[in-house]
C-alpha cells in the first residue's frame, strides 16, 4: 500500500532521505570548518528527527522557547539551548526541568539575569546574545557597559555560567551574505579575543540557515545552531540556500475543484495549513506554495510555473500549467512545497513518511 | 488568585462577556430579520464555547472542513453544516459520521456529487454554494446548466437531500458591503424563485462577518452563518463590523527586553501565536497586533498607537508610546489584540477565561 492511499485532507509529507541528507551535508560542512553543529529545532520540533541528527554525530540542539525545550527534554541531548532572550516568568520552571537536563539560555539584560541569579538551584549556562545589526534583539556590539553588568551579576550565583556569545544574522535573508557574515566573524573574534582571557572556555555561535548555507569562510567561529535547513523551503531556494530538490518536507492536499477556463484548481489547504508566508511570483501575483507530483516514491517537480496564488483560511487556488490542468481531475492529490517549512510543520504538528509511518511534532506552542 | 497569576508564557485570553454578548447581538439580529443563525465555528472551534451560544437560541452550527465537524459532533447541534466544497476523499468518512449526526455539505460540481451518490447510505443535505463574484469557489450563479446537472445527479441518491443555496460573499473584506449585498440579496431571491417550485422547503444562506454586522436589510434570505463575530477582531474593527471594546480575544505575553531609546519592547510572541495576518498603520509601517493592558477583570484599551510593529516565528517587537515605555518592566505581561482571531485562535489551541479556566479548541487541522 502507497502512502498515498492514507491521505484524505492535508498531511505534511516528510521525505526521510533528503531530510538526513540536508542533516549530512551541514554536519560534514560544520566539522570542515572545525565547528560544533547544534541544528535550531524550531523547525522540525520532533523526537524521531533528533535521532536521525543523532546518527550524523549531532548531540546538541537548539530551541526558541522553554515549552519546545521541554518537549526535547530526556532525549538523551547533552545540552539544549534556548535560543530567545530568556522570559524571566519561566525561570522557576527552568530551575525544575534543569535537574535532570542539560540547558543553556540567551540573557540580553540585567533584569533577567537577576531574576536567575535569585531562582537558580540547579546549574544552567548562558550566552550573551548579540544583536546583529538589525535591531530585533540582543545587546549592542559595543556595549561593553551592558554585558560586563550581565557578567557581574551572573557571577553572583554559582549556578549560571557563562558560555560565550551569540549572534544570529537572521538579516541574511534580506541582504548580503558574504558582507554579513564578514561583520558577524570580526564581531565575535573581537568578543572572544576581549573576554577570553577571563572566561577562557568560552565559545562564540552563529546560526541562520542562508548564512550557514552559503558561507565557507567561518573565521574562527565555534558553533553553528541553523534550522531551517533540516527542510528547506521555496524562501531558501529562492535565496540560493539550496535547490528545490533539497526541499525535505510537501504539502498533500485534495483537489475539489476545477477551473478549466481560468486554468485554476481549488484545494483543501490554506493559512491553517501552509501558515501564510509568501513570495512574490513573476507574473506579478503572489506565491504561496509551488506545485509537485505525487507518486509512490515522493514527488517530482514540474517547474512548470504552477504555483497556490491565493489561500484563506482553509481555501486555496492553484494557478495551473496547462499540463497540469490537462491531467487533473477532481478528487486527486497534490504536493505543494512550502514557503516557509517552519511556520508550516508548527501549523500540521504531524508528518507522514513515504513509508506511510507518522513522525512527531510538538503539539502547541 | 488572579488568572493572570497562572500565565508564564503567550496565552490567548478570553472574555467570556464579550463573547456572549456578541453571539446575543447576532442572534438577535438574525431574529429581527427572520433568520436563522448558525454560526461559522471556523473561529472558535470549541465545545464550550458552543454551550454559550446554545444559551442564545442556537441550535446549529457551521464547519470548514470535515475534521472539525467531526469535533463538534456529540454535542448536540441538531446539524452541522460544512462550509467548504466538499472534498471527495473524504464521502465515506462523511457517511460513517451521519450515522449518528445530521450533516449538510456543499456541491459545486458534478463529480463530487456522482461521488456522495455512490457512497451514502445515510442521509446528508446539500447546499450548492453560488460564486460570490470574487472567484475564489462556487457555481457562477447564471450557470442554471450545472446547477441542474448536479441536481440531476443528486436525485439518484436517496440520501441525497437538496437544503438550498449558499453564498459567501467574502469579498466584503475589500469592497463595498452595501453593493455586495444588493448583489447577494438579488442573486439568492431569483434562484430560489427559479427553483422553489420543485424545492419548496429550500433556503438561502449568506455567511460573512462584515455583511452580517453592518446590513439591516437581507431581503429575503432565509439563514446566515458568519464566523468571526464571536470574536471579532482588528480587521473587523478597521472595516467597522464592530468597536475594538467588542474584541473577546488577547494575547497574553511576556515582556522580555526594553530599547527604551527607540521606544521598543522585545515580547515572546510571535508568527506561531498570531499567525501572520497583517495591517498597514498610520505610521507607514506594519501592525500586527495593538497593545492593551492586562488587569484582573480583563484589559482596557489605550488606543495611544502602541502596536506589534514585527514578527518573527517566537520573537514579537512592539512600537510603545511613552507612556507604556515609561511604564513597562522586563517580566511584565501586557496583551495584544489579534488582527485575525479565527487564525490566533487556531494557532494557539486553547483559550483562558478571566476566572481562571481553560477552554477547549480543537486540536489539529
Amino acid at each position: 500500500m502507497s502512502y498515498l492511499d492514507q491521505i484524505t485532507s492535508p498531511t505534511l509529507l516528510l521525505d526521510e532521505k533528503i531530510c538526513r541528507n540536508n542533516l549530512k551535508n551541514m554536519a560534514a560542512k560544520a566539522a570542515k570548518n572545525g565547528m560544533k553543529l547544534m541544528p535550531h529545532f524550531k523547525t522540525a520540533q520532533s523526537h524521531q528527527i533528533g535521532n536521525w541528527a543523532k546518527d550524523y554525530g549531532i548531540t546538541e540542539v537548539t530551541a526558541s522557547s522553554l515549552k519546545m525545550a521541554e518537549y526535547l527534554c530526556d532525549q538523551g541531548w547533552e545540552n539544549i539551548h534556548i535560543a530567545f532572550p530568556f522570559n524571566p516568568l519561566e525561570a522557576k520552571k527552568l530551575n525544575e526541568l534543569a535537574v535532570k537536563q542539560s540547558f543553556s539560555v540567551q540573557l540580553i539584560n540585567t533584569d533577567t539575569t537577576q531574576k536567575l541569579v535569585e531562582v537558580l538551584t540547579n546549574d544552567v549556562g548562558f550566552f550573551i546574545e548579540i544583536d546583529a545589526g538589525y535591531g530585533r534583539t540582543g545587546v549592542e556590539v559595543s556595549d561593553f557597559g551592558l554585558i560586563e553588568a550581565i557578567l557581574k551579576i551572573a557571577k553572583q550565583s554559582s549556578h549560571l555560567h557563562f558560555r560565550g556569545f551569540y549572534l544570529h544574522p537572521g538579516h541574511t535573508y534580506y541582504a548580503d551574505i558574504p558582507k554579513i557574515y564578514e561583520q558577524t566573524r570580526q564581531a565575535l573574534a573581537m568578543l572572544k579575543s576581549k573576554y577570553q582571557s577571563e572566561y577562557p572556555d568560552l565559545v562564540t555561535r552563529t546560526g541562520d540557515t542562508p548564512g550557514c548555507s552559503v558561507t565557507d569562510d567561518f573565521g574562527d567561529i565555534d558553533e553553528m545552531g541553523p534550522g531551517n535547513f533540516v527542510f528547506y523551503d521555496l524562501m531558501q531556494s529562492t535565496l540560493g540556500s539550496c535547490a528545490k530538490s533539497d526541499i525535505a518536507v510537501a504539502m498533500a492536499v485534495p483537489v475539489v475543484d476545477i477551473k478549466k477556463d481560468r486554468n485554476e484548481i481549488l484545494i483543501h489547504g490554506g493559512g491553517v495549513h501552509f501558515a501564510k508566508d509568501v513570495l512574490p511570483h513573476e507574473d506579478g501575483g503572489k506565491n504561496f506554495g509551488e506545485v509537485v507530483y505525487l507518486h509512490d516514491q515522493g514527488w517530482s517537480i514540474p517547474n512548470d510555473g504552477s504555483h497556490l496564488k491565493s489561500i484563506s483560511q482553509e481555501h486555496g487556488i492553484i494557478k495551473a500549467s496547462d499540463d497540469l490542468i490537462s491531467k487533473v481531475k477532481v478528487g486527486d492529490l497534490l504536493g505543494i512545497l512550502p514557503i516557509h517549512s517552519c511556520m508550516t510543520a508548527d501549523a500540521m504538528g504531524a508528518y507522514l513518511t513515504l513509508d506511510g509511518k507518522w513522525v512527531d511534532h510538538a503539539e502547541g506552542v
